[in-house]
């Protein structure tokens, strides 16, 4: 039997690109199932009962959810091109920094995006300093990964790509290159990657959602 | 060189108690180091500084931090008795629900004992609908790893045993041997379990913290 390998993501989300990414880094051909999140799929329902959300790997039938597992799941499956490190300590240093981008970079980037105007400050501080852990973490390598783009680089993608987008939909600059140097240095490699520019979501559709999704917010209150 | 294997952790705490409990299980031998919480160590500072928390495995002078990526660490370095399914689908079920289980159950509890009193009905309703899920899940198994216990029922270490005291402690039942008799049958066989009961904590020191911390909590609304 044929291997099949389908995603059910969507266009603009940095985790199915996640997903994708990896995917495409391994030589894997797979088929992308477009989600309409307004109004959720059986098939998504079905292969995500518990959350609900994207992205969805299928493989051979059978789903994997929630994107970072995803990610352990493809190298452990299609072992050649690793994205973890080989060594134990290296590899858990890999999802130590994975899971502090998502919980701690992500997570503050979009809590300001949707935060009150008077909580802003403070979690625009709170991030800043998360930024600066990982410009510190990431010094002189090309990618977090060390030659080649690697498991902490593809968490990393939103901070890539997205959050320029962000930052300019709300106005405000996080990380500039004088102040985070290190990390604008990595942005530039990330997205003219060869894998990584072609799976991009284009600029102008995305950047028009972000700012119509924080003008709404913004009037809320 | 002597192999090192030391645990900077707090006897009270279930995070430091998977990293115990995965060692041993692994017949690994460690010192465990406590640390005063409301007064860190320069060793905690120095091993941990991005998060400052516990536990920190250090395995030969390299520290590693986060339960469950030091779980994933144990595993991958002490390779007998593994906690994990050798099967990469299987092992991506176990992760999915080790994190479920942080980010749903146990969070949702923790919310429930810090909350305002009028967001309380709110967190409980869903914190039952995601034992609920975790119920459905175990299903017939004797251990959420089969017949031995494994990577979810170490990251299940809270609700097997410090659930029933934070209920008591809140004076509120969330998991019911009417409502939930599967989990309740699990919280039985995991804190009979001959290597989980010698390094439970007591019961009795225990319940007096999660009591003064909850009332002065209750107190400051």
């Amino acid at each position: 039997m044929a291997e099949q390998v389908k995603v059910l993501g969507s266009w603009g989300s940095p985790f199915s690109k996640r997903v994708e990414l990896a995917l495409k880094l391994k030589c894997v051909n797979y088929e992308c199932i477009e989600q309409d999140l307004a109004n959720k799929s059986q098939l998504l329902l079905d292969y995500n009962p518990v959350h609900k959300k994207i992205p969805v790997l299928i493989h051979n039938g059978k789903p994997i959810v929630e994107s970072l597992v995803i990610l352990e799941y493809i190298d452990e499956t299609w072992r050649h091109n690793s994205i973890f490190p080989h060594d134990p300590y290296e590899k858990a240093m890999a999802r130590f920094w994975a899971k502090f981008i998502d919980e701690k970079c992500n997570e503050g980037v979009w809590k300001i995006m949707w935060c009150k105007e008077e909580e802003r400050g403070k979690l625009v501080e709170e991030v800043l300093q998360h930024f600066g852990t990982l410009e510190g973490q990431l010094k002189d390598k090309k990618f977090f990964g060390g030659e080649e783009i690697g498991m902490v680089d593809i968490a990393a993608n939103f901070i890539g790509y997205w959050l320029g987008l962000v930052q300019e939909a709300i106005g405000m600059e996080l990380v500039t290159r004088d102040k985070f140097p290190v990390l604008c240095r990595w942005m530039d490699e990330f997205v003219g990657h060869s894998v990584v520019k072609p799976i991009l979501p284009p600029r102008d559709e995305l950047l028009a959602i972000f700012k119509a999704r924080f003008n709404a917010t913004a009037w809320e209150y």
